[in-house]
């Protein structure tokens, strides 16, 4: 029984060595070389890549190496039948729910003008907002989501969410399916986006809908950059109907270093880091899995391939 | 009955508006016209002041217009049997938790880092720590020292925690008097200054006590600028065993232009705004002092004027 990290970009050794700290009997192979396909049980996946998973008779499952899946739902030739596992490592929420309440904090509070007023050696007392008169919508309901609309409830900020399907979360205003997105958006203050990316979410953040969002709204992207067109951001903020967004993901990353956005005065630039995966604690969550597929038992976090997440 | 408003640089109007809206039968006089000094029974104060309250035979209280009350400590010839009143505003707990979590994630999260990289449009990851792996020391633990404390823990922090006397907060290691100090900084990676200015605290961040923090340790200042000798600060962010620091009180406010934080790549200045006061809050606050003064009810957030807090 093997493994085979196929992950790109990612060095592989504190990996390997963190899954074999775990299971010390697991073969791990690392693409492309594979002495026994026909022994490969679990695919370790992450980033745009080409290989031919067929070649791998006795795959059990796809792990993906991060919360999103969507490099593995769209692999050329990706075998249909063979369950897809986004990794439910608890640290990715730990760093999620971080770098959006710091970002939140920051439009909430006004930080980007007290540091503009900084190059300028000028004190200048701005007003402050009560966290209840100010609302923030979280866009995409899962488990990071839902993190991070609990842990703002907790600071006493007016929290409300958008969803495709119907959710529940205490003291969240939960808006869900086309008919609820405006509704959502014409009162999201601060809109962070913590969806899934799927045919229907891709360029979800696009001039018609920021175009909703109360003039001088804030924009967070947390997920993918097929989410939000750049263009269209580009001339909201230009029209200052965007008043500022925190942006760690782009349509393509790294993000080019002609890219406007880079030196964009009401833009922050990450690089993909929001919530990077801890050797440790990803591990274990893997090893979980390994070992639910051989014993049989119900796999955790699985991905529905038709719903995209 | 009446109550006299003298706070130096504060625009009255908005508080007597509110503090009238909570009592309607206050009259409010402006420093320093006053008909009927010998009916003013309340005080309320901040800012350098140079007045005589002898001039009020009948003062029943002093009350801050925040929670320090070093302005009214310090005043010459202050009568001193009148209870001194901090403001014990909710509100100004909120916009602290709020200023000091925005500080911590952003030495935390490497932010300072990736604000360099973006301006020389560099896309690099930087490795990321755990929270439960990182600690955070809060000097001071009384209504804002703790509640910071709190909601730190609640993030996953290793939170300790410094005081004059012992305390115990949940989850919180808690070390106090000169013998805890020492203690307490060699483990502070970022350490928040919460503390009230006192002779005692006064000047406490100086070089012997900021060189026992671990090398690379960060610095949060959000109590009073006399805490924090700046000069010490700065030869220690030369040598950089201070990493960063984040500044919102200063030894003379407004900072003077050319004071040399200004520019310094390492640190951020605000204006004194880490929690301003909410009028509607603070005017409910104020005025339960008033009437509980008028019906001979215990006060609440009375200072000792020898313990200084």
């Amino acid at each position: 029984m093997s493994l085979i990290f196929a992950c790109v970009d990612i060095p592989p050794e504190p990996w390997v060595k963190a899954i074999k700290a775990e299971i010390p009997d697991l073969t791990i192979h690392l693409w492309p070389d594979v002495d026994n396909p026909e022994k490969v049980e679990f695919a370790l996946l992450w980033g745009k890549w080409d290989a031919n998973l067929n070649r791998f008779p006795e795959l059990s499952a796809l792990l993906s190496l991060g919360a999103g899946v969507d490099h593995i739902l769209t692999l050329e030739n990706r075998p249909p039948n063979i369950p897809i596992i986004r990794l439910g490592d608890p640290a990715l929420r730990t760093g999620m729910v971080e770098y959006v309440l710091y970002n939140v904090l920051k439009f909430h509070r006004r930080f980007p003008e007290y540091e503009e007023q900084q190059e300028k050696s000028l004190w200048i007392e701005r007003s402050q907002t009560m966290p209840y008169k100010r609302t923030v919508g979280i866009m995409g309901l899962g488990s990071l989501g839902s993190a991070c609309a609990k842990t703002l409830v907790g600071l006493g900020f007016d929290v409300i969410g958008w969803s495709r399907r119907k959710k529940t979360i205490n003291k969240v205003g939960c808006f869900y399916g086309e008919q609820g997105l405006g509704l959502f958006l014409a009162r999201s203050e601060i809109v962070v986006c913590l969806l899934p990316l799927t045919n229907e979410t891709r360029g979800i953040l696009n001039t018609t809908n920021m175009q909703k969002l109360p003039a001088g709204a804030f924009i967070i992207n947390a997920a993918r950059g097929g989410h939000l067109i750049e263009g269209d951001l580009l001339a909201l903020l230009e029209s200052e109907h965007i008043a500022g967004a925190a942006l760690d993901v782009f349509e393509t990353e790294p993000l080019p270093a002609n890219n406007p956005l880079w030196s964009h005065s009401k833009v922050t630039v990450t690089p993909h880091v929001a919530a990077l995966v801890d050797f440790d604690s990803a591990a274990t969550v893997i090893a979980e899995t390994i070992r639910r597929s051989r014993e049989g038992r119900p796999l955790l976090n699985v991905v529905d391939p038709v719903r995209g997440y």
